[in-house]
């Protein structure tokens, strides 16, 4: 948690933004419901809680059964919760007051949980605009879509809230919320430099244990291990597989075994709940053959490329068409493709090797808001969102400003059902070599990925070190640490 | 996951149990929907899968996004789920179909997983009884009262099935399943044999990085980094605490600190989701002063009793009794209690100094069963649950039967606003001694559990081996292992 001045600070720059909004007198209120316990297996056996993102980031309190409401006319605020009894206590110790929690963040006005709910209800009936953001939890779901009286998939659509006789989420308290989330303040980049660091221990752990013999459960046992020791826990579900192929596996299975690659994409959650992401591909053997160091190498020259390119004023979009172009001349010149690199890159002949976008917004999130709409986070106005293969996939195209924090993820995977399915339907044009290809089938996949701030004149990677990525120096850590052990 | 026969045999039984109610030709169908992913901060990043118990003991398939419908009275067996897409393949993998899947668990129709909800709905609209189970996720809630046109608590309530104008849970189908799942059959005990293993190791890696100057959190994290390396993780939040006399201390911030004792309460559950769940107490110096041998034997020789008296035909309730005795009998030779006996195991003595019970069924739920009411799994129809502090909590008071699995936990702790409210009141009747007590409220509390598989002719302790309990050996184990590392 964070001094309550910058709370205090984030919901008045809020109030501003949506003042700026609606009509003076007839704004209505901004309503925030935090998250509940998620039961697991069963109501009281529950996942690790995790509080709504942007609860958190207004309102601060970490703990289920909040709710918070922002009065847009008057500029009131008030926090509902409930105070413990005996058996609270019994059970999880004597707690301070929901009132010494509210001087925490910087707010007056406390009532109990249930006052949330009669305050919404109020607010509506009396014909007072209610902006609320889209909901991801089933929980907060079903309580929103019962207090505004609206269906459960609207309370996870935005339309304007203003003069529209359907009821939605906000898409005026959407888009203020994403301006302010999206570029990072001091202090959030502190903690994302924190979670990098976890992130780091981690990887590093993992490759450590990377040995022929040992089942990839065990490695994701210690790197998950290291993110509980450290921080909240993973920043999403760690994938770490041999078959690097297939983005996101989390199926662990499998021997380490000589000859293949481990690709592990995993990050940490702070304890303040900010992420980190990172990918690195490992030989098993602690040495890559010559065909996997190839595409290797192509991999890492265009995670470079990125770094290089992203600054203040560049479309994150036109990064992703540049890599592309990049990975095409070097698949072209192991002569895996043929054609001028413009009109593959125009025909998103990329896609067929990399079926995902160049990065996405980090933050309280790993997939930064990715709940409030990808659209709305990741496209400026005047973008629209690609149907090609890769690019479509693209989550962050905007325009970088200082203060974004993005990923930087390149990766080549040959996945035997695309190649296929691109080879019978021709939608390669005529581009792709397939008989070269297809010695790749058993290949799997490569990616590796770092975490960038976009800064003033250009962008650091983010946490204290980076992880080896040169294939000469993985190798070189690698052999190192197999020694030692 | 099992061999088919398991999921076949386990079905007929419980065919025969529902045609056991009901009229012929009348019975209607039972239905099962598995669990989708929960959303940890946002659709997309979610929680580890964890598939809802019952399907999982009838069904076996371990993925979201499953249904199955059982026939009660032509006996047919549908399983509803989708098959996978290109992007599906691309993101997750190649998959087997969701027919060969139900080859699997010997069920040879399958439909997509819309037709679950299809055939709920035919069923209800043609006047068929519809059993379901009690819900837990908010997502099967809404849309069980959705199909079943109830209020969403009554998803979450049982009632009879038949001829009951208010549509609850079924009472008959949630009896017939608890009455399955109670008794442990070889290839599950197998499993939490394994699950144990699992948590001897967990508790073993904590007693070894238990050290002063070392933050809780970081044990917690070693703990968990076991699991997950060895089992799908742990089988619930771990309790890791030096306030021990917080039953549900969650929280892992402080230090260890020479003096204090660290309470933890933690289990494993296994790939195939069995549950493990044992509590030591710790010194946190290596040695327990005094003082804390003191109460530390207690509560271990309760622990022993309950492991002496379990066997088939008593009920735990009256172990739960037994234990309270015994601990009066330890405090009072302390001069912490004073009274006959018996007078204050009937006043609830014990209560104060244990504000739980004895223990509960343990198997694919760590409580197992929870979800389907504690009550309906834990008390015989002869019995009826009390209102004592303590007593009033304990989850299982059946009469003990050979294949039952429960934990055997007494504890003794010194919680300060439980002491005061009940000087206040006079809850006691005389029978404290709070001038003793009152020298204890810096002490924290201690909490000793093992997991128990009743047999033929007594009980046998769960797992391979059985953690050091007596407190010459948790002193004699930490002593070697700080001097090993």
């Amino acid at each position: 948690m964070f001094g309550k001045e910058i709370y205090v600070g984030r919901r008045k720059r809020l109030l501003e933004e949506m003042r700026a909004t609606g009509n003076d007198g007839r704004r209505g209120i901004a309503v925030f419901l935090g998250n509940v316990e998620a039961p697991q297996n069963y109501r009281g056996n529950d996942y690790k809680f995790r509080q709504e993102s942007s609860f958190l980031y207004f309102w601060g309190i970490d703990e289920p059964g909040f709710g918070a409401i922002l009065d847009l006319d008057s500029g009131d605020e008030v926090m509902y919760g409930n105070d413990v009894d005996i058996d609270d206590i019994i059970w999880m110790g004597p707690q301070p007051s929901v009132a010494s929690k509210g001087g925490l963040i910087g707010v007056d006005r406390t009532a109990p949980y249930l006052g949330f709910f009669e305050a919404v209800r109020t607010a509506k009936v009396s014909g007072r605009t209610v902006h609320f953001l889209p909901a991801s939890r089933y929980y907060n779901t079903m309580m929103l879509s019962s207090l505004m009286g609206c269906p459960a998939e609207n309370v996870r659509k935005t339309g304007p809230a203003y003069g529209n006789p359907e009821i939605t989420a906000s898409l005026e308290l959407t888009r203020a919320v994403i301006s302010m989330r999206l570029i990072k303040e001091a202090c959030e980049i502190e903690e994302i430099d924190k979670a990098c660091e976890i992130g780091w221990l981690m990887h590093t752990a993992a490759r450590q244990a990377c040995k022929p013999g040992v089942r990839e459960q065990d490695i994701v046992g210690k790197m998950e291990g290291v993110t509980i020791s450290k921080g909240w826990g993973v920043s999403f579900t760690t994938i770490l597989s041999q078959n690097g192929e297939t983005l996101h596996n989390h199926s662990h299975h499998q021997i380490i075994t000589p000859g293949r690659m481990l690709l592990i994409d995993a990050g940490a959650e702070s304890n303040t709940h900010y992420a980190s992401d990172f990918t690195r591909t490992l030989p098993c053997s602690g040495k890559f053959t010559p065909k996997q160091r190839e595409i290797y190498d192509i991999v890492a020259e265009c995670n470079e490329l990125a770094f290089q390119l992203a600054a203040p004023g560049i479309p994150y979009r036109e990064v992703h068409l540049a890599v592309a172009a990049k990975m095409l001349d070097g698949l072209k010149a192991l002569s895996l493709v043929n054609g001028h690199i413009d009109d593959m890159v125009n025909e998103g002949i990329a896609g067929m090797f990399m079926p995902h976008g160049l990065g996405h917004n980090m933050g309280i999130d790993v997939h930064d808001m990715e709940d409030l709409g990808e659209d709305l986070v990741g496209y400026d106005d005047d973008q629209t969102r690609a149907s090609q293969l890769g690019l479509g996939s693209l989550r962050m195209a905007r325009r970088l400003k200082p203060g974004h924090v993005i990923t930087d993820e390149p990766g080549i995977y040959f996945v035997p059902a695309l190649i296929s399915k691109w080879k019978e339907e021709g939608t390669d044009k005529g581009m792709v070599n397939y008989a070269a290809v297809e010695k790749y089938l058993d290949f799997g996949g490569i990616r590796l990925e770092d975490d960038l701030l976009i800064t003033e004149d250009g962008c650091r990677r983010l946490g204290p070190h980076r992880l080896p990525i040169a294939a000469d120096d993985v190798e070189a850590a690698m052999a190192s640490e197999q020694d030692r052990t």
